[in-house]
């Protein structure tokens, strides 16, 4: 049987009521109620660590690949890191009270502008099962319930760790339904929860390019786009080659499953001649599969040739698109259009050359002479992130707890009335 | 025959080159073409009134309503009013490049968080033609390319006002597709707008809470819900009665058409008996209609009895809901359950009182003793506003000129690998 759209609600409801109890939290009682969530999570491990040995038994059983079952497995070290990460959130600066900007206006009123919780944040995902800790912890630090709707394969161990941050949590006098599962694992379940404007503030879908499309689509609850990765290197006419070469084969190949890795390099046609044979080479020794164009072809004839696809592609393997451009405009046009609009790097020495990519391109993050692989929230020093906004509206790149707040502006004065 | 999908993507794609344009263009460049739009209001004026008055005629001819005749109309003191504006414009900081935030990490790399323009901003709005030019003012300021869709009583308004804005851009060498009206005026026009995801970065409707509702639940493109008003005046237990008195009339009835007027009045009970013969006596003679629980028509028995519909409306009329309350936190359980989200008042001595319900209260702008008549962006000081945002993501009360923007992170390293 699908499930309710009355089920869905009930839970929305009830984080709504959590909500409004913890916007008013005082920092030193979260952070209590985060330690005593990482300790709990280490205290109940066997229950937790049962509960996934049934998530992986069974996603063994329906033939799942061995790097999505490792992904879906905890064990003790995993859990330890868990309750790391909720130990550490505890440490960052409560985001909620900060006020932004402020002054006395002319009549007298003093104005100020003050960080308040979203509300109601709701996280829809796949396999890992970290995501359920990391996502919890993050939206309880910030004064925001959260509503958590992970993939079926981790039901069993989402359930399990859910449990026992709802335990920490009213133990520590905040409400449990601060941190919810959204009931049921059918498609049901994720349209209802899209539907639920005005009881959910946000909902940020974690994972494939295709649940991020699916709920952008189909969602009337703001959507916070993350993580999808099409980033490139563009090597200048007037870059130092050498850090060119390192730069591309670090954001490459280093590590290739991550959105902030490199999939296309662009090379201008002044240095192609000398860069080219070095850097196909040396991507070529890295595993690297180059997809080119007629320039990259006329030097590796064993390049794939590259069509449409491959600019457009976030591969997430052991492949890049390389291609010679005109100039530095020509790569930012083609950056412009191909991009996914996460990250974007330029070699260069030239202080013009940076200066104009930087103002001409449209991305999240723009680096000039280092890896696209750093954007990255914790890299960024925010601490921890739930996510890397690849959207221009309210956060842009790595997610920290300021981006899980909004904002009220307060206004205090004494009788005063509009004339 | 119905606008195509085709026409409307054809005005966004150049809406698209233009906003890549503009995106690096100076502030000194970007105020000439301000000043020389407004000076271009002024000595066009006979052929923007001529196109004015055929759509005024033709309201007249269609039976509109007088008020709705009077905002459509323009004059040579409302030209006049509207250049004025874009002066204004030209004198306020230019948000694009100013830097968020900033550091050196720990390995080297110096980031930055920098304003950059959102790209291309729609906005969908109803009949007063200043909103053509106010709107396209402070997109071009703060560096985006604007789509204006305004309603069809003012089609030949609008055409020759945008007729005028873009002869001066391409006079001043900025794109003239920097300012552009969407093709067609009838709802399939609004449709295809609302699809181009990708395109156009945000839409900002201005209007109505129909016209609101519809884009908020049909665009995929992004949405900034925009001024409706349920706003509260809470008379505490602690308040100046004298304070309380003058703030409920002033916010209800200064000007009740606007968003930033109050539509219910909680009263708490301690007060009750001597605050409620003096507002409900100073209301009337105002002229308002009072619409009460039980325990105001226990003292007045001519107020309408207040139902539901009373406490979720948002009236834009001389009428206000008023209600007796147990405590603050009942109060604030109203507005919670009720309220658009856009303003609230407290009237309270209390220290106590007045910070308890800024904290739990969930709007835009709370005032604590004063009219919820100031929640406005020429008031607080941001010199103009393209409307007042009623959500959480994104800007949250008046939207100036930084709230038209994104950010990018930026990172300068020198050869940065990530290990």
């Amino acid at each position: 049987m699908s499930t309710s759209a009355e089920a869905v609600r009930d839970v929305a409801v009830r984080a709504r009521a959590a909500a409004a109890q913890l916007a008013p939290t005082s920092r030193a009682d979260k952070d209590r109620v985060l330690l005593a969530m990482a300790d709990a999570l280490l205290d109940r491990s066997v229950e937790i660590l049962a509960a996934n040995a049934e998530d992986v038994d069974a996603a063994r059983a329906a033939g799942t690949a061995g790097a999505m079952v490792d992904r879906l497995t905890l064990t003790p070290a995993r859990l330890e890191a868990m309750a790391a990460g909720l130990r550490q959130v505890a440490t960052l600066e409560d985001p909620v009270g900060v006020v932004v900007r402020g002054s006395v206006l002319p009549n007298g009123i003093r104005l100020s502008q003050v960080r308040v919780p979203l509300g109601v944040v709701g996280i829809i995902y796949e396999a890992r099962p970290n995501v359920t800790v990391d996502a919890a912890g993050l939206c309880l630090k910030s004064g925001n319930a959260v509503l958590l709707r992970g993939s079926a394969s981790a039901a069993r161990s989402n359930a399990a760790l859910v449990a026992v941050l709802r335990d920490a949590a009213a133990a520590g006098g905040l409400p449990a339904d601060a941190v919810q599962l959204v009931p049921g694992l059918d498609h049901e379940s994720v349209k209802h929860l899209m539907r639920l404007r005005g009881l959910v503030d946000v909902l940020i879908p974690r994972g494939g390019a295709g649940l991020i499309r699916a709920v952008v689509e189909e969602s009337t609850v703001p959507v916070i786009e993350t993580g999808v990765g099409n980033c490139h290197v563009y090597v200048d006419a007037e870059a130092d080659l050498d850090q060119a070469l390192a730069i591309t084969v670090n954001a490459k190949a280093q590590r290739v499953s991550v959105c902030n890795s490199a999939e296309t390099l662009l090379v201008h046609r002044d240095v192609a001649a000398a860069f080219l044979p070095r850097v196909l080479a040396a991507l070529r020794e890295a595993g690297v599969t180059v997809h080119g164009d007629e320039a990259v072809r006329a030097i590796d004839p064993a390049a794939v040739p590259a069509t449409d696809d491959d600019w457009a592609a976030e591969y997430l393997s052991l492949d890049m698109a390389v291609r010679v451009v005109e100039s530095l405009d020509d790569a930012v046009a083609h950056i412009r259009r191909w991009s996914s609009g996460h990250t974007e790097a330029i070699v260069t020495r030239s202080l013009r050359a940076s200066q104009r990519f930087v103002a001409t391109c449209d991305s999240a993050a723009v680096m000039v002479n280092a890896s696209t692989r750093f954007t990255d929230g914790e890299r960024f020093g925010m601490g921890a992130e739930i996510g890397i906004s690849t959207q221009k509206l309210h956060a842009r790149g790595p997610m920290g707890l300021p981006e899980l707040t909004s904002t009220t502006w307060v206004g205090i004065g004494d009788g005063h009335l509009v004339s």
